[in-house]
């Protein structure tokens, strides 16, 4: 892990980038911090860390002030990574296949997602292991966000995540919605009750078969991009609950 | 509206008895409170204020630490109240049904909840008329739990209450269904995932009628009693977002 620049923001919240094995990343500490902090993990969408940024920062700055470390790594084949043709192409399929209306196939669930969990997830933990090891960052570990496949992948496998907010999503692969039955971790899930790029029964179908004992839905009214301030404050209270 | 006692709390918290009408009721009140309080009213089963008031002074006490004044009365046919021999008598019948594992017809519902939403919901408002006349007690109004179909058509005829929290709950009239289109007040709905008492795709399809424009579903694993501590401070803290 190399840092290439350190700055600290207005609030104080120091943010430094780093790479690690050429994976860009960011790395943002609360600017009065205990010896060690809980680190949360943020997930994004795979549109690339530079278009993510304002929100991820805005993520982290609430994160801090309630006393978190906070990190992310930019996805396999987004950003300022290296194109990945067959996600990408089944990127396209899927565009193709929404725009005409018609249903997504099993398929091209399986084309998009389950690459990007294969490579994504083994990088995260990859990440974790060197965070883990800087000077005031300590367990537990929480993840937070974006595409909710690595997330129950990452919840399965991790023994370091212990606690989870996860966004519902519809376009799970049927073998990521096996794995779901496997998790035992905290779960806070948020839903869109109209997000048109979600179907509410397969995002319902999904809560439902996480196999954890504690799991709660947070479904507000709105599109994809329509989660309210009182939401995030309620995840962000989920975590304190459970990392601290 | 006539008081009948007056304690202290532990706390600071001052609970009032009263009878408005012959109907018991109760009140309480912030130790400290600026010059006007909002008021929440709070809902809860037909088993009477005497079974229900652990739970209430519970609900009352929270709300009162952050500021609110809150009431209940007793409702028709419980507690104290003269009998209902009508209800009582739909209640054993959805009892008998549930206990055979038949399905609840809507014949059963509509005799058992109608009537009491009928008559219930005129006595709160004149609960309301009479506590909002009390000194230090303001608006706006809140309503929280109980009998959703009576939070329901309450929502829809008292423009005093301008925000209520929701307990999901599947035996809820055809007739309450359409009512719930038109709520335009902010909801916060609870909802136990797997609620021995009520059926998970009614509550669903419930949430999904509710005609405002503000509402979220807070769905948490377990049956009807297992609420968890969370579950309601998130909705403290909604109604804190909404009557303050």
């Amino acid at each position: 892990m190399r840092f290439t620049s350190e700055q600290r923001l207005d609030d104080g919240v120091i943010e430094r980038r780093f790479t690690l094995d050429e994976i860009p990343g960011i790395l943002w500490t609360p600017a009065c911090a205990p010896a060690q902090v809980p680190l949360i993990l943020l997930g994004h969408p795979p549109l690339g860390l530079r278009k993510m940024y304002p929100r991820l920062v805005a993520r982290a700055q609430r994160s801090a002030a309630d006393g978190f470390a906070t990190a992310t790594i930019e996805l396999p084949g987004s950003g300022d990574r290296a194109r990945w043709p067959a996600v990408d192409q089944a990127r396209a399929d899927l565009r193709r296949v929404m725009e005409a209306g018609e249903p997504v196939g099993d398929e091209i669930v399986d084309a998009l997602v389950l690459p990007l969990v294969d490579k994504a997830v083994p990088e995260w933990q990859a990440a974790l292991d060197a965070l883990l090891s800087q000077p005031g960052i300590g367990g537990p570990v929480g993840y937070s966000g974006g595409v909710i496949s690595i997330g129950i992948r990452l919840a399965v496998v991790e023994p370091r995540v212990s606690a989870a907010v996860l966004f519902a999503g519809s376009l799970v692969p049927r073998a990521i919605f096996q794995e779901a039955r496997q998790v035992t971790i905290p779960l806070h899930v948020l839903m869109q009750w109209d997000d048109e790029g979600n179907d509410r029964q397969a995002a319902l179908d999904l809560f439902d078969a996480f196999g954890t004992k504690e799991k709660s839905l947070h479904a507000h009214l709105g599109g994809h991009a329509g989660v309210p301030q009182s939401a995030g404050d309620a995840a962000a209270q989920f975590l304190t609950r459970h990392l601290k």
